[in-house]
């Protein structure tokens, strides 16, 4: 990896369908600009409570809108996100703690890289985001794993590591970080420039994103993928 | 004007410093784009209070996150914002109401077009989200007003129209009809297409906003604007 990559941080749950949006643009856009994405799975609920917000969907036109905004940048994403018939009870009743506590068990066997880290996160939005599947349950996380294409023995191995207190410590650690950094949301974007850490909340500052980081914005398809979504 | 032209509405208030950015965006690709740009002032504090909203800034980190995004957007889209010295009582504590029944008054008067709508809301948006002026005397709204060419016994007829009641009415009906088309912040766009109210929230919809009226974005600046600023 060339040093004069800069580095930028992804800080998501896989609750977020924005997040969604954002991972899927910055997975596309790191062969296209000279950066190193880092992926940061973290936990959404602990940066609400953290942070005082709020979910959008509290204020009634602005869930209303949500739908409909979704619905159309889905599109002009080409992401292909469907929303949960119930989205409360996905979100909010179900939740991703376990999802998440999954995720950073990949990352942190997958040492160097995060190849994994991106599929299974992927497979995980799939599931709730696309196909309204449980993500809570260790038989959804298996089936996730395979489809990301772990090995049955890896998956089991991930399942226990995701239950044990490193893994909890780790997620709240990377939580808190993004609190510090100054989250009430996700995604959440730390782009590294000239020294200075540039933060950038949610899935519409990619044009100004790639303005401070000094590369090209051509829209959320930079190329046409060929990575079956 | 030629029937072709998609009928593109702003709804704003010029307490609202991201209207700002969307005003004139939008207010460069009139020229641009094939659309009939109507500029619909209303009152934000109705809107907040209707659709049950808080302000952003009542989450400490997103007051922050507010503060360091308008600084980068402003100068990315060349719109000369600064941040008043306490926002919470330019915005809050002395409010919008007599700013936009003045931008009503205007509205009213000027029947046929936007052009003096445009330019006092220009320089009422100057005052607080530039030089940190108020606006909410009526000596203001007369600076405001001679600064956007309006003659000394036009503006005395329009204060005195901004306070009567058939203005203050028309400001809640505008309102109103924002609520009623979904609106929980401002600014929000309202693009008809086909014959179907799209609703944008936001200054951060453009590309979107393009792609679903038919039309290219390049970027917030189109053309270098020849008129000053």
């Amino acid at each position: 990896m060339s040093s004069s990559k800069k580095l930028v941080e992804l800080f998501y749950d896989v609750v977020s369908p924005y997040s969604w949006l954002a991972f899927e643009v910055l997975c596309r856009y790191r062969n296209v600009w000279n950066i190193d994405l880092k992926l940061r799975p973290a936990f959404l609920g602990g940066i609400m409570q953290g942070s005082g917000n709020k979910p959008p969907a509290m204020v009634p036109n602005k869930g209303m809108y949500m739908t409909t905004d979704l619905t159309r940048l889905a599109q002009y994403f080409s992401v292909p996100l469907v929303q949960p018939a119930d989205p409360f009870e996905a979100m909010f009743k179900k939740g991703s703690l376990a999802a998440m506590r999954f995720v950073m068990a990949v990352a942190e066997k997958e040492k160097d890289g995060d190849v994994k880290v991106e599929k299974v996160s992927r497979e995980l939005w799939r599931r709730i985001w696309s196909v309204d599947q449980d993500i809570t349950q260790p038989a959804s996380l298996s089936e996730a794993g395979l489809k990301a294409g772990l090995s049955s023995s890896e998956i089991e191995e991930l399942l226990a590591m995701a239950k044990s207190q490193p893994i909890k410590d780790k997620l709240k650690s990377v939580t808190q970080e993004a609190l510090d950094r100054g989250a009430f949301g996700f995604p959440m974007t730390v782009c590294h420039v000239n020294g200075k850490a540039e933060m950038f909340f949610g899935s519409d500052r990619f044009e100004l994103m790639a303005h401070c980081i000094g590369e090209k914005w051509v829209g959320p398809q930079p190329y046409k993928p060929t990575a079956k979504m």
